[in-house]
């Protein structure tokens, strides 16, 4: 398959993925963007400004692995915080961004992390083989200056086991995988999670 | 283009924009109403009693500036609180009134006004670039004199700063755009906040 | 047209109306039933049984103004509940009886009725003309005895002024109106006001 | 109609009632599993691993009455949990185990069990003729070691009167019924009166 078939391939699913993760109120406005590394290492990803429910295939741009328009189009100001996934996890193929509201208000309910435990559905995120686990996902604060955010999250990662995603506070959440059906399965799992601990917060059990 | 061109193909824009916001919850029964400012500055609005999913080409209706029917059709007893818009911003080309259960919520929890401040999501509003501004939401108590109504809101805006919205309790919001799709973007990022706010609101944090 | 023609469309209409009002989640697994009165005073109801989201014409049948089958067919319980309000209001011609999570919420928040106050969707029921209205809604008991329910039914509306709807606990709602579509409009109306009614339930304001 | 016949009708089914299930959210990420026993006693289930909103055939397999794959395929972990109810139920037909939010709050906000009073709805469930009933859920605790929470549930069954489903905490819920449309019928019900429970927890009524 040449590099333009496989970037039309990905293009589609991107915006499949879209209409989906659009049709369960996870990416309201314009909100969220979505990648997927390619295999010659280019980096497909929505461009700024869409709304992610309605993508066309011009609205999916081409990036080098830092980050860097490849065809004059112009990316998300996000766009660092996909390519320093990308560099750091070699395994990782997609990245998500969906803007969800129980993602939105765990930043407000829980400080600087989120812990879940004795889910069955943690199962869902990958080396995950029992529900007896404790997953961490850690909130950073929200930041315009996203070279600055994306040292912050940098920095964390080098100091703790590896994560299956992050919050940034009033921002929604990143999480990613191997592939872009793994990574949508970490979406869904996760939004379910957040929404669990929400309901719960708070309630006297 | 001509005149009756450019109406179809707004009362097209407006039909589908019915279906979306209703397919949302945000205009439950006939409540709700929609408008876009023409080239030659006559405005399409939905007519009065009709739902808002369920629009056709019949249910949109030419005023003039002034709300007048240009069409024998008999406008929303509303019409006035669009075009005082129109009238006000020369820039604005839509305007949007949903009906929404967290609006309805919001005037029975917050006063005289909602506070919007630190959410990602405040930058799909316009000339707003960063999540730490203060966006305010003013109330106004409802009243079936509209006249009145539309001199409270001429009021209001005479003496603060350029709002994004406001919401009259008990009855939903306005909010309104340089385009039908700024508007759209307006709506969805407003309903998203208004949502967290109302879900935060009482909760121990 | 004929009275066999008049059927076929109004059972089209009525297996429309499941539909809506199942992708509501206002009628689960096969509760709910609804009708609507002929010109010749016969009546339209779902029979027993059938999940409402997926009626066909046959699950449509037809009973006397006194419920009984005129058709072979075995009506449900509840048929003595649409003919008495069609029996009390001779404008009335359609009866809608959703099961919505809302309304059975009411019945064990509120003890004997809700009351409905300064909401502009208020407008959305008949006769009603401002927000300032003060809106009953009686709660009854609920009574697997059809005969016995229907007559405390009665008992209230002899003893009151003029009502939208009722709830039974536990088990919906029953609202109507002069055509399908106004009884349509009244449940939506309706639902939006339970659950607005429900979410400042213990709230403080 | 031949074995290979009624298999092909049976897969239709489990898709179908996959996607229906999946609409409602009540199988995030790849959660949940579906059976269906056929007339010789063979069970077509659900794969492992699967996501239940798209479900194709092929994700359809054979096992024996024990569980044991019957065409290659791998069975998810759950199995034994679908086996032994058709081996207790001699007249249970179909299997079904969604993993929805409500099911999974309330193994966290009650202990042993759910009790369901008092609802109109659970007339749904098979031989219940009256809402004066007293349906008790029991909630298992989790574990990995499937053969030994069959075990648990055996140990149940044997002690206690007949239920219509159990709940596995952080875990959704497992219903039944003598065909797959009854089996459905009772997980529609019981999500209706589990997200009641729930939203009442706590309230002061």
């Amino acid at each position: 398959m040449t590099n333009q078939d496989e970037f039309k391939r990905i293009a589609g699913q991107l915006i499949a993925a879209g209409r989906f993760i659009d049709s369960k109120g996870w990416v309201p406005a314009t909100s969220g963007n979505f990648s997927v590394r390619l295999s010659d290492g280019r980096i497909a990803i929505t461009v700024s400004g869409k709304h992610k429910g309605q993508l066309e295939t011009e609205d999916i741009m081409l990036v080098d692995g830092d980050g860097q328009s490849l065809d004059g189009k112009k990316p998300s100001a996000e766009t660092l915080l996909h390519t320093s996934l990308y560099q750091r996890f070699p395994d990782v193929q997609a990245v998500l961004h969906p803007h969800s509201l129980h993602a939105t208000l765990a930043a407000r309910l829980f400080k600087d992390e989120m812990v879940l435990e004795d889910y069955e559905l943690l199962k869902a995120l990958s080396d995950i083989d029992t529900h007896q686990s404790r997953i961490v996902i850690p909130i950073f604060a929200n930041d315009q200056n996203i070279r600055r955010l994306a040292a912050v999250v940098k920095n964390y990662l080098d100091h703790h086991d590896a994560i299956h995603a992050y919050i940034i506070a009033g921002h929604g959440f990143y999480t990613w995988g191997r592939s872009l059906e793994e990574a949508l399965r970490h979406l869904e799992a996760l939004e379910f999670l957040f929404e669990c601990e929400i309901r719960l917060h708070g309630v006297k059990k």
